[in-house]
């Protein structure tokens, strides 16, 4: 392919997604085949000659179509949104043409310097402290990781050689691989599984502790296991805190456990993967309160384009529209399910996550979800507090074109499939079923 | 920005990558700018409101141009080559717009079962056992990991679970903190430092192993560690070979590596973070044997579409193709500076890597590409034997572009900075200076 062609199939690919987007209401969201489908559809080897573009444009639709989840789909309400936006396709698009690799400054000075800047644009629109931006010439600054979980093992491991370095110094007897064994760290029993699995990754010991009756990891639970675990002549070192659960949306009491934490001397991480956006909306900023006096895990990869284009493009207004359309229709769909007295709404809508389920067996909640995500009109998951034991579903709205009548449209397939697994046979409205 | 506007910003881009792309060659390689320069360039904080496209799109030029290493550059023979192609960044847009994130199979299904057919086509087309595939239906299959480092860190962990449930099943007593010290991996000493990185980010201790005169590590200084090693009741459990360093190029004695790794039971991981694509040609495939009868690691990501698209619009003869060009290139330089008594080239020419030297102090070494990377016309990276603390050049060719009048522009850069370093005022042809 050379530089006139790209041109002309480049183009042709933009047409393509333009189009993807324009009519993602008239795809299923969730696809109908079986794992291993795409090698009945493809050769088993690569060609030995290079085939047509026209080839293989033609078999996105034939293989790739078919087996993909919808994630832009304004009717996609399971695990969490993808954040995609067209500003930052065409961000990506930049970014890949120069394959800038920015593993050091000078490797990619243009990524690295965009990345500190655009990171602190971040940290003044969530209002965090001045000593955490660049720009306070202090050790603070921020960095862009691939994902939470690589966050939270980042961050775990710096404090995990800071805790090490710190023993070591006072007791010199300690061997590296005592220290080891008698580190921990803690979170919420509701935090997210790569919590726990950071420390399998690095061999360091998690407490998952119990949360109130909101699911919020409260200060006075931290500081009863840190003073247990000292007795035991354990190392308490390092707290991750969560603003959203991805289960319920909860939010940990930041406030306290870094009063904890700062008086124990413990690293505070908090991993806000879901609700972070959201702090850039005033009204949302008070669920960041307490993030003061801490550090942040050093490094850097290349994303800055993407933060760039979307920030100016939306701009800060535009952004906080977007988040407060997210709230509203999420409050749509919780009047729904709350009308409705089959149903029940499980815990205080916050954000963009509305917890719900039949009021019945778990049995018939499963059969619903199952009815639903077979239809794959809309998806949905199902989630389970890990402290109560209570199976649920999530509604999570996702996609960036999502509108009240795809709320309503969504409601209407839970509401059938609710009839469909309840009693197919009541008079009235709700009698109708797929 | 909506749909309709995404299709003409959209093609707009494409016609700037084209343009970029089409004019690399205009461009300094290397940027002239410092720290810090974006933030003189940028405001402090993110605009209130949305901004237009075009004023965005101006601010390429104006702010991220001047700080780009033009990777893509024929003349770039810096670090490594960043592998792009039009085939892949057609695939990454696609990618893009589906943003589907692909953390199980029923979240993506068709990027995770394209992925497990695109890595069967990679393992045959560098004719890897059977058993490494999917289709041998039995333990083997591939997946694409972010980078090198990453997979070495993920083989070193899945390693590490391997081997302590291993030790505590025959010795009870051993706690896992003491078993985690007494175990230690080997590599080369002129491995990648991501191989030492991985045991510091996991808490593991390496132990770098010298090497030949040829830079390659062999199976009776591994043996000879190994056995050291056990005598003082240590735990010996992985093995990490390289095929081509990031330093010289060089390659392992993998055959006879294997052979002990699998007589003393050890997980044995191959690095061809560079060298791997070149293995696709029958030519080079000699390099990689020995890889038989071991594990590899398992988890997924997304980046099939690109291997996807990358397999078939090249077919593996144009990606042969595409590799010895780049051979052959290596070659022309190679004999330039063997022509040029000034110089030495210090190791055999094997695949793209050229490792040369002007005869004399390292100081003048330093100096000459110090004037050269100053002139940014062409990127030079220095290396050093960890082994041999030799200060030497490397030449890499790097550019999906790059033809023999790169090679022979890039030459003159260097021969003029040497008559620079050298002798200003020498007379004849090579007395031309910058």
């Amino acid at each position: 392919m050379d530089t006139e062609e790209f041109r002309l199939y480049g183009k042709q690919m933009v047409d393509f997604m333009a189009d993807y987007m324009h009519n993602i209401r008239n795809h299923r969201v969730l696809p109908q085949i079986s794992p291993g489908y795409v090698r009945d559809l493809v050769p088993e080897q690569a060609p030995e000659e290079g085939e047509p573009w026209e080839e293989v444009f033609k078999d996105i639709q034939r293989v790739v179509l078919p087996g993909v989840v919808h994630w832009n789909s304004p009717r996609f309400h399971s695990y969490f949104p993808a954040g995609n936006s067209f500003p930052a396709i065409c961000a990506e698009m930049l970014s890949g043409v120069f394959c800038n690799i920015g593993f050091s400054w000078s490797a990619s000075p243009a990524s690295t310097d965009l990345e500190m800047v655009m990171l602190d644009w971040l940290g003044k629109m969530v209002q965090l402290p001045q000593e955490f931006l660049f720009s306070s010439n202090g050790p603070g600054g921020g960095v862009v990781q691939s994902s939470a979980s690589e966050s939270t093992l980042m961050a775990l491991l710096s404090a995990r050689e800071k805790a090490i370095s710190y023993v070591q110094s006072i007791k010199k007897d300690l061997s590296q691989g005592i220290i080891l064994e008698k580190m921990v760290y803690y979170s919420s029993i509701e935090a997210h599984c790569s919590v726990e699995k950071a420390g399998l990754l690095s061999g360091l010991t998690c407490r998952l502790l119990p949360t109130d009756a909101a699911f919020s990891l409260q200060g006075d639970i931290l500081q009863a296991a840190i003073d247990e675990d000292r007795t035991q002549g354990k190392i308490p070192f390092f707290v991750v805190g969560t603003l959203g659960t991805t289960n319920s949306c909860a939010f940990d009491n930041i406030e306290k456990l870094g009063e904890v934490c700062k008086k124990e001397n413990l690293w505070f991480h908090i991993d806000a993967a879901y609700a972070g956006a959201a702090f850039i909306c005033p009204e949302f900023r008070y669920l960041l309160n307490g993030v003061e006096h801490w550090g942040i895990p050093c490094g850097r990869k290349f994303r800055s384009l993407k933060m760039w284009f979307v920030f100016r493009l939306f701009g800060v207004r535009g952004l906080q529209t977007y988040i407060r359309k997210h709230v509203r229709l999420a409050h749509e769909f919780e009047n729904l399910a709350r009308n409705d007295n089959r149903f029940e709404v499980l815990f205080p809508v916050v954000l963009g996550v509305v917890c719900f389920r039949l009021k019945g067996s778990e049995v018939q909640n499963e059969e619903m979800l199952r009815v639903i995500n077979k239809r794959g009109k809309i998806a949905l998951k199902s989630s389970r507090m890990r402290s109560h034991n209570l199976y649920f579903i999530r509604f999570v709205v996702c996609g960036k074109d999502t509108e009240s009548e795809d709320i309503v449209f969504s409601w209407r397939e839970i509401s059938l499939a609710a009839n469909n697994v309840l009693n197919p046979k009541v008079v009235g409205d709700k009698s109708e079923t797929f």
